[in-house]
């Protein structure tokens, strides 16, 4: 597997658009597409909010769809918390864009991020889609890229190329996140284009599963949104034996996967909102799976333990209490505590003490690795998160004004 | 029941002190004492952290012994995380106390908060306690209260009495919180003195019952301590007959206990960290009680929706997205929200547009009630939060140096 630049490619068979059509205020990029010129499969993962988008309800039914041919996504409004118009504008613009694209609405994914509770502007979405249409082209997906962030501070993509039996295919990924990061995802938005030939079961099961281990394992502010979304399209063209769950190719493709949502996933968190560290909590030594994750998470998310990152307070009092709320039993007796590669819990006790110039200088560092060893078992979690700065309370209390 | 003026009562039988022995760096009172001068029963309520203080620990031990004579609590230092040390450590502040007073050691209860995982100061601390025992006067409880203090900006007390059969029992109590406030409570400590003669396991389950619907129902920043105590002495001077569970002044005393506890939650609260605001998150007509506890209470722990607060901007769209990661099941298209008296959603819509001018002025108080009714059902829970303001980022990025 090699990571190839960006910028300079696109896969093959898709072409990409984004636009500019008004939603957004401040005459920025709100309006992108990603187009297959041939049909593709699609799988797509969704939010575990229980108020969720009218955008997410009907990607969640075109995704069902054999064939995906398009997918359409506004930045600027969330098109959710508006009741039944909300369906009824994202039903038009699939069908507006099915009709200017000559494919059938079925074969049109959605998406919104933005905004909630406020109606989308669909008369200038209604002339901003033949726009968009008449904008595709297959320079890459740096518009898409910018066409769909909203407080993010810089783009997100990754993309990959993979040997398989000679042949080579690609993989294109493209994410926005910034606040509202959490397990489950939240406000949150992938798409990854790939023209490997892939069973569209095999394809749910594997982007699924890369889910699992990288947008659900990140947090920025323990909130989750009512539009994550992550879809993949994979159209075929690079005419490789088509990859099924037994096929000897499926983990090679399964590995570039999980780089390219892995990588988008850090790209995600290290653009937290008001985030000056991106900080990797590595939970060993766990009985079970399950434990390493919840201490993981727990630590993660703790107000307590991000704000003294940012205060680059080598704070592993909180860290071990932030643990302790996990709901998972564990000795304390039993932990080790690394910042980088400097010890400084020992079997439970403050051991830094004669390296503390050290330890502060893994803390000043704007991407430092926190390993806690339980010393109990084999199993393992990593989370990403980032510190929680004043830039981050004053970015989300002044957000609509 | 009256409320009456703390200052000027000390419950009878109870005598109190605190000192400055040099525990914190900031010359404050960080020793307390709370004496028993005849035998009392004691009930309490501690952490669930699974990383808990050796003086939590040993609380709990001496907790169970029928007769309680004393409290014994330093601010300034959590002694958490450290080892053996901890339990050696606070058995010997138990001992010293006993033999101080003239009493058993597990006649002693004990509680500590403060930084984590720096052994106590115990020179300072051995010293400390014959100036404490000392210094026990009949004056009130304004001493313990200052003495306990963190990060607390004010001292917290309340004060009733109640008529129980002609004659009267009076209701002391005292609480330290301000970060760390959490369900299952934080890094805070109450302790409630009263003259009222009570059957101990009567006591402990109106305790645990009053606490339920008090401390763990209010949250600060979502993460919980290793030192949280509530504990509870009845020395029985007030002569009533002794009340039971069955007893008909069990309801009355029940009711006075739920109004001090829910004071001093309120106050925690109000004096949350960098908290600007108080906001009282009312969730009814929810199908089970559960289900409005876990709404209630995702809306009070999300970061979105208490910097909105903090930016007065009645941002109702995020407050539905959080109530929708509460792990529970609703009908967003059912939801009514109020921000005080003012209705911004109708069956899931907003409706405030005409009204915008009276929700800001809602938003603008110092204390906000926020009200969602699912319409599902007759089952409520109230859930007290603060907003978050980069006046706590501050605090707890700076709290060690």
């Amino acid at each position: 597997m090699k990571e190839i630049e960006e910028s300079l490619i696109a896969v093959q068979g898709f072409k990409t658009a984004g636009i500019m059509c008004g939603i957004k205020k401040n005459n920025k990029k709100d309006l992108a597409m990603i187009y297959s010129t041939v049909p593709s499969v699609s799988a797509g993962v969704f939010t575990t909010n229980k108020v969720f988008s009218p955008s997410v309800q009907l990607c969640r039914e075109n995704i069902l769809s054999p064939v995906a041919r398009a997918i359409v996504v506004n930045s600027g409004n969330a098109n959710a918390c508006v009741g039944n118009q909300g369906y009824l504008d994202a039903k038009r613009i699939v069908q507006l864009t099915a009709k200017k694209l000559e494919i059938t609405p079925e074969e049109v994914l959605i998406a919104s991020t933005g905004v909630i509770g406020e109606p989308l502007p669909m008369s200038k979405i209604e002339t901003g889609i033949p726009r968009l249409v008449n904008a595709l082209n297959q320079n890459g997906s740096k518009d898409v890229a910018e066409s769909i962030l909203t407080t993010d501070t810089f783009t997100k993509t990754v993309a990959v190329e993979i040997d398989v039996n000679g042949g080579k295919i690609r993989l294109d990924g493209i994410a926005k996140g910034a606040g509202m990061i959490h397990p489950n995802m939240a406000t949150m938005l992938a798409f990854i284009t790939t023209d490997a030939a892939i069973e569209k079961k095999t394809l749910q099961k594997l982007l699924k599963e890369s889910t699992d281990k990288s947008f659900n394992m990140i947090t920025v502010d323990g909130d989750a949104s009512t539009n994550d979304t992550v879809i993949i399209l994979a159209n075929g063209l690079a005419k490789n034996e088509i990859i099924t769950e037994k096929s000897p190719y499926s983990k090679i493709f399964s590995e570039a996967l999980d780089f390219v949502t892995s990588k988008l996933s850090r790209m995600i968190v290290m653009d937290g909102e008001g985030a000056t560290k991106l900080i990797e909590i590595h939970v060993k030594g766990a009985k079970v799976d399950h434990d390493a994750k919840a201490i993981a998470m727990a630590i993660g998310q703790s107000n307590l333990v991000k704000t003294a990152f940012f205060g680059e307070d080598a704070n592993w009092g909180r860290i071990i209490a932030a643990a302790g709320t996990a709901g998972v039993s564990f000795n304390p007796d039993k932990v080790d505590m690394f910042f980088g590669q400097e010890n400084v819990l020992k079997n439970g006790l403050y051991c830094g003490k004669e390296r503390e110039r050290e330890i502060e200088k893994v803390i000043k560092g704007e991407e430092i690795v926190l390993t806690l060893n339980l010393n109990s078992g084999n199993e393992q979690a990593r989370v990403y998160t980032c510190d929680l700065s004043p830039e981050y309370v004053k970015i989300n209390a002044e957000y609509r004004s």
